[in-house]
């Protein structure tokens, strides 16, 4: 019986049948979980290694050699398996269970007796466990496994990764807490905290909701655990590219500058910052501590007004993967790490379980669908881990504030986090979809998908049926057999305007909440939703506070924003203007952007001079303005024509 | 007996009068000789350390303790008496003169039996003199003190720092060479070249320029000096910023990536690019070398055509103060290193040296009047060593991308190369003003000055009046007391649409060859030549390739380019908005700005929102577009009142 604190959707019970995101889920089943394995087990031709599969034969004594990766090279197979968990479920699969289940048994060879799981501290670094928190990522990767046991074990009933990972959080708890004897650390890299909470609602030990509010009260307290540890160790330091120790010193990069509750800025690493943003809204909601939502608030306001791009990227510096300050959203040198969109995602699915207010949802549409679709190409095998607004091929090789910047997606990384989180994000994407509160199930975007959720008077059974995100009409069907007394809460999206819905052909007779329309009713089977979300190709402004986009222009329709590529519209996109009245017209795309819809305008061009033409001059450019039609495409579909310059945000003109 | 070939004008015959840049020679004498003198012995509160005379002092034995500072430390030191050698000339000083005197005898005394003399190799790596050409800087701090020792004989004709220099020239000619037991190598700083020529113009010894001559051949050849070097060392490095031994692999960033004749792009390292082509350029003149000369255009105009900043900076990025490729002109980005406009004076020099053609003194003016005097403050105590086209200072602190900019000028450097570097040039800017070909006296621009010029046909006297460079009306008086039959070639600037020329009242009868026009004539005392060279405010267009400035105009008047600063026009630059057609009024500041020309226009401001309003908007931003009157300061005077936002390139509306 689940408690009735677990806000989750049962993956087990939804059917996501979408065209769109359901092509998405058979590419992760067919294509991207066999090439991650491939990764995985360095089979990849092209491909940076990986080594991370070795690594645990090595730890687990099964073969003898170096350790090769990251120091976090373990959590690629636990992502991995997460996300094998949900395609199983999806599409059973007894050969790719059978090579889960040996991993899985390869991981509890590795395991020690005492519970404890890393291959660097097994097989790089023995005897030097838990002496660097700050940098080494050794709780980082146990959530990880935490978050995979959870899957496997809500996905498949198999309780054998689940015990792992228990035992591993049990040592961690031994080792961890106030108590004497026990350390006062926390992870450099959070992330357990939130996986924490999911083992704790899956298994009701309450140590570990004790474990990750210890982690989370502990951060940042003076004097500073990470300059204990460094002092104990010797002052040695594990990441050395930008200075001595910087990852010690630099705490604001790790979020423990000061105590989370003095904290009111999105700063520092992003994806480490809306990991920890996720835990702790769990932790805030079940253990209903106020300050601790409060603290989420501040830093999601301040994240969402003012540090975030428009597709739903955080992070606007290469340097440290980092926030910068408020309105400093540089497009090309953008960071906006495909992780970072997955941990904003989880963050305001955290904060909507909170509180039923769409603006969380609104932001989790914006990265779902341009970001983190974005960070995989169509075909499956190659990835973004960079998400940049605009790009101008020829200039990234020459300078270095581009270091950070691909033109195309790659095959795999060194430091491959984005592609597994893909992946493990698309195939639960029915826990984003859905959010069972108690008192009202909210639906936060419409992808097909055939749902049932256990509900106080029985259960409901549901349809959706449409062709989001390219068509705003939408039907929701009932279909549970017995009636049902509850409260459906339709969100209107914050891109439409006119939103009209009926229930059986009527107007809807509800109530509009926090961007939520509430419909409660005694559902039956047969009764029917349409929802009418006019999706108008809107124009998209930024605040005049934003540097980079004054006097442009960007382009969105649904949730999709768009954008130039020069494979369309041809190079120096710089040079293309969207006149502030023009006519914008939809069409269906062809090849890659098959069943896409494109946007076409008339615009101008200031043509590219002659070879040689002055660098300066007093005249105008000489050279003509020309009308020409441009050519928008979604952004989450960009490059996948080849290299070329890429643009979102567009000279407007009069 | 001064020989044909020496183009130089000789400074002793020239007396600047300008109002405006005598008021810079002044300070250079007042305040910034007797300020840098200060940093020098470490005397500076809130200043980084030098400790450059206490390096010379502990090398000469006289004390003892620790060398300090960079490995090209020395050359603060000698670029300092290079300064004083020609501020002694302009206005005697014994004090000053007695303590150059024993500086100079505090070299002699550090100086080695066989003549070799740097600090960082006697006092902190002995035994190590020339194993690490590649980043070590021996041979550029060797010309610095060749440059010194020709200034300091000119100015003040004492010999002493003349032998010294030549000592070590010898010292080096015997150790670099073609010859059995010579090391192969070349400099990794160019500058030695340059020096090494300028001291052959002095004492006429040929081994000077064939020395010359060899670094650049030598330069780029395979099998590659640096690795020989580098295998020979053992493979340390000196530099680790950004890697093992980047210096010794990058070989574009030192010009050494092929053999100078193959060179076709201005890359690496800018003052690199720039000191080497000037002393290219110099030796291709002298020894009629039209292959080096060839180069020398190749890299010129890639460089001016493709890669300068409208301010005649160059350097694009930060990150290896360097290049980048055609183009790519970032204005918040940019390095555009102070000494990098310096030595694209000397370049430009150079080349108007061999060729009278304006293109190269419009360059030599455009970096002179903006990034040069700009990398000085107006009371010359603080300095700019990057030299940004845009800020906005609360960014700054936040994002990388900007680590080396600074938004307010700063009192000294660790590595101090450009506030003596300035010094030096604007003492000896008549350098500049005149080239004295063998068939014309070109007056490449228009500051005051009473200055005299042996020609073959006797000498020819002549004063120069006006208020350049913010009036166009300049008179020129010859003034020799013997008829002199000379051609005087006149600029006729490139800012200049409608230049009038009147010789003794009359429209002047004269040749226009290559922007200068030609006038020839016997010269008599009392021949009065009238310019009006009329000073429009006029606006600026990047060629359309120059992403950065897009849809945006800059003004410039005379040589002058223009910015807003925010002191003047509020916060949110990139909110304000210049109409196409709108008109620029003129007037003369106040306070720091006083006798300075600054621009007025009625132009648009995007007002900025109340706090809180959304990142995005569907809507044209609510906030009215408001009338604001703009002002525009001439760029190479920001920075002098506090910090605040500043920006050259500015949106252009309809």
């Amino acid at each position: 019986m689940m408690h009735s604190d677990v806000i989750e959707a049962d993956l087990n019970l939804i059917t996501l049948t979408d065209p769109f995101l359901g092509e998405y889920q058979r590419l992760i089943r067919d294509v991207v979980i066999p090439y991650q394995w491939q990764a995985l087990n360095d089979t990849l031709v092209h491909a940076e290694p990986s080594h991370a599969i070795e690594n645990y034969r090595i730890a687990a004594g099964l073969t003898s050699g170096e350790f090769y990766g990251m120091v976090f090279q373990d959590s690629d197979v636990t992502k991995w398996l997460e996300a094998v968990a949900w395609s199983l479920r999806q599409k059973p699969d007894l050969e790719l269970e059978k090579t889960a289940d040996e991993i899985i048994e390869l991981l509890a060879q590795a395991q020690w007796a005492d519970g404890y799981l890393n291959t660097w501290y097994t097989v790089k670094e023995p005897g030097l466990r838990w002496t660097n928190l700050a940098e080494c990522h050794e709780l980082y990767c146990a959530g990880h496994l935490f978050e995979a046991a959870v899957a496997f074990y809500n996905a498949t009933g198999k309780r054998r990764l689940l015990e792992i990972a228990c035992r591993f959080a049990d040592h961690i708890d031994a080792t961890f807490g106030p108590g004497d004897g026990q350390l006062r650390g926390y992870p450099g890299h959070p992330e357990i905290e939130l996986a924490l909470m999911r083992l704790y609602e899956v298994t009701r030990e309450p140590r570990y909701q004790a474990l990750a509010c210890f982690f989370v009260q502990a951060r940042g307290q003076r004097p500073h655990y990470y300059d204990i540890e460094f002092a104990k160790r010797g002052g040695t330091w594990h990441w050395g590219n930008w200075g001595e120790a910087w990852m010690v010193k630099d705490k604001a990069y790790t979020h423990a500058h000061k105590p989370l509750n003095e904290q009111d800025q999105a700063v520092g690493h992003a994806v480490r910052s809306v990991y920890l943003m996720a835990g702790l809204a769990h932790i805030a909601r079940l253990t209903h501590d106020e300050e601790k939502r409060q603290t989420c608030l501040r830093i999601w306001n301040n994240m969402v007004q003012r540090r975030m791009y428009i597709t739903g990227g955080i992070g606007s510096q290469g340097i440290g993967e980092a926030f910068t300050s408020d309105y400093d959203l540089p497009n090309d040198t953008a960071y906006s790490e495909s992780c970072a969109s997955i941990g904003l995602m989880m963050f305001a699915r955290r904060m909507l379980e909170i509180e039923a207010d769409a603006r969380y949802a609104d932001v989790m549409e914006r990265a779902f669908y341009n970001t983190v679709l974005g960070g995989m190409a169509l075909d499956g095998k190659h990835f973004f881990y960079v998400n940049p607004l605009e790009t101008h091929p020829k200039s990234l090789p020459h300078n270095h504030i581009y270091d950070h910047i691909k033109p195309v997606r790659q095959p795999w990384f060194g430091c491959a986090c984005c592609p597994p989180n893909i992946a493990r994000t698309l195939v639960a994407v029915g826990h984003y979809l859905f959010t069972p509160l108690p008192d009202a199930l909210l639906i936060n975007f419409y992808a097909g998908s055939e749902a049932a959720f256990r509900v106080a008077d029985g259960t409901l059974q549901l349809s959706i049926q449409g062709n989001y995100p390219w068509d705003g009409n939408i039907a929701i069907t009932l279909n549970n057999p017995h009636p049902v007394a509850h409260t459906l809460a339709l969100r209107l999206p914050d891109w439409c305007d006119n939103p009209h819905v009926k229930v059986n052909g009527e107007a809807a007779q509800g109530e509009i909440i926090k961007g939520y329309l509430h419909l409660h009713r005694t559902w039956q089977k047969g009764d029917r939703i349409q929802l009418s979300l006019p999706m108008r190709c809107k124009r998209v402004y930024a605040n005049p506070q934003v540097r980079h986009a004054a006097g442009k222009v960007a382009l969105q329709r649904g949730p999709l924003v768009y954008c130039l590529e020069e494979v369309d519209n041809g190079e120096a996109l710089h040079n293309l203007m969207l006149g502030r009245d023009c006519v914008l017209r939809e069409s269906v795309g062809t090849g890659v952007l098959e069943n896409k819809i494109v946007i076409q305008a008339e615009g101008k061009r200031l043509a590219t001079p002659v070879n040689n033409a002055p660098l300066y001059s007093f005249d105008y450019p000489q050279t003509a303005v020309q009308t020409q039609t441009l050519t928008f495409i979604p952004w989450f579909s960009w490059a996948n024509r080849g290299e070329g310059e890429m643009r979102i945000w567009v000279n407007e003109g009069s």
